[in-house]
């Protein structure tokens, strides 16, 4: 797996000099890497976020792939620096709960990062973004093995995942992304819902949050007037509220956390 | 053309996944793909705004470029995807305009994309950027022939360009796009004023705009004190109104569609 | 030192064809350049900004690496274009300061770009990142040599340093830099401190700013109760002063110009 890409999701920003001196350290220790962007703009120290930017992204890149995620608000406290066999796939990041998709792989193989041969030297205390999490992914790139980063880690930290309930015939979620386009991903999965209701046609099917109420999934963005407000699947399986040509998170004043309810209309 | 490069510009935002999982998709297809960010920063749904980044960006790339265009507010409706060849490069997106620079060019092959081997799978009825799109862009860089993705088309929509006008010995124009710095980029285009002032020397020109009069075309933003407004031929050849060390849209509050006159002063 | 990386800075931002199109002009020039965007988020003409994150992140880069620089309020006005070979990597960019730090290295090499077959035809005098100074870096990591692009500059324009002074037992610094998370960086180095209290344990010194104190230098973000306020040497090797899981900047209304003092508690 020598010659992997590697992809690099952070809290950084783009205004200052944090991305550019990791892509520095990627390069000097495997000179060459194909190194990705994933996002550099999580809101600072919003793991959860991150999380499931990661969740969404990574399974579409190959076999082999490193992730580099550096959303890291304990830096230079007792929180672990770990790297992750899962999937396929490689990950290095903070033991926060960033790599929480990796770690749900019951195959997932976890080490602590204490080779310090691995990082750059010396270490500050502020910023592993540089000189632990960068150094480690560029040597995974280039080929080391995991099992020489470290220990074995049995207790990663996990991000509690909240999922969707069935109760008194409807299924209730809640919000967990607003998107760039103001549409409102739940965690209300496809499944959830064919399996609550297997005999429905999804055009019965009635949302509801907040008092209003959404009749039938659409099936498109297209589907509804301008203006309408309108439920459908969205492109990574979830439930999602989105409003034709505009913003369904400003125009119904909700965000992450708030409630979703599914039932037959 | 296999290897060649793919430029990847968007309404997608830097914030989500989206532009993450296209790369992911490009690499998988196309593993070692060569891919430019060009922008995602477009606002959503704006294809005029896209399409002019397009036209202003792509001629500058090496010839058997790949371009990725994905500003998408159809997807889902019948809008049809295509790919075209035109101007020695590729283009793949949505048929709604967003490639208009590339269809501008009389020699210009189109295709639908309705081949769905070379699709991602299944294809979701919201991202045909990481469908669609994506999954196409990455076989044409590797190899695979335009005409091998569908049938031909031959009324590809276009928009409705505004080119400047001569009326009563003035040259009447619309500022089309505003820059990071402020700078208002008009459809008057060097060829217009040399073609109706034949014989008049730049800095006898006049630029009027709701009331202010320009005189004169300066040749650079540092023509003036800081603070004064200047006209100029700008960088793509346009007639550029902007202020020395400051945001010309903001001092003189204008922006797109507004009407810019030429004469001689 | 042919297929060099290629970094790119400037304060482009992200909306505009600006940085999609000095891409294409690096490719046309050196196909299969290894290009590495460091930020286009530097706000319009602010060199001091640019030339702090190139100091910062150019460091960590491989030998040989040609580091392009285009933040040029000046643009077409009598500023030079110049190239430095400096600190084993080269720079490309204008004469304004912002690429002091490569100046600062005693065995600079500087040469004004005054031989136009290595620029992009015609030069505009409005873009000189895309017809001047890409080109240019282009050729450089190509493999073209510094001494063929014009003659020795012998007086490059420089950013007066402010640093740090001792005074009456203190070292009165600066703010120089706020970052992404808010942390103020100042221009009190570690070597500052260790000259001025070589006996003084850092948990004994004292920083105080506009009336406030604050007591000790911690180690990390992490060294005290969200919401605190705390003084520490960050990962560039600077005094700084950050907020427990929050925004000092914001927090204590300071930014870029404001005095810093420490003194032993």
């Amino acid at each position: 797996m020598a010659g992997s890409i590697i992809t690099f999701l952070s809290d950084f920003g783009s205004s200052d000099w944090f991305v550019g001196v990791v892509h520095g350290v990627l390069q000097t220790i495997h000179p060459g890497a194909h190194v990705i962007d994933l996002s550099h703009d999580v809101p600072p120290g919003l793991i959860g976020r991150a999380a499931f930017v990661l969740e969404a992204a990574a399974p579409d890149f190959p076999a082999g792939t490193v992730h580099l995620v550096v959303v890291d608000p304990g830096v230079g406290t007792a929180r672990r620096a770990i790297a992750v066999a899962a999937r396929g796939q490689r990950f290095v990041g903070p033991d926060n709960g960033v790599l929480d998709w990796a770690l749900a792989d019951p195959r997932a193989q976890v080490r602590e990062l204490t080779v310090s041969r691995f990082f750059r030297q010396p270490v500050s205390r502020t910023f592993h973004g540089r000189d632990v999490f960068a150094p480690v992914a560029a040597h995974l790139a280039a080929g080391v093995g995991l099992e020489e980063l470290g220990p074995r880690v049995d207790d990663p930290v996990r991000i509690p995942t909240s999922r969707a309930e069935r109760r008194d015939g409807e299924v209730t979620g809640r919000i967990v992304f607003v998107d760039r386009f103001g549409n409102l991903l739940t965690n209300v999965t496809e499944q959830d819902l064919s399996d609550a209701f297997p005999t429905t046609e999804p055009s019965r099917l009635q949302v509801m949050t907040f008092g209003r109420q959404i009749p039938g999934l659409s099936r498109s963005y297209g589907d509804a007037p301008v203006g309408a407000i309108l439920a459908l699947i969205g492109s990574s399986g979830r439930l999602e509220i989105a409003q034709v040509g505009g913003d369904a998170s400003e125009r119904l004043g909700l965000g992450v956390g708030d409630q979703v309810r599914v039932r037959i209309g």
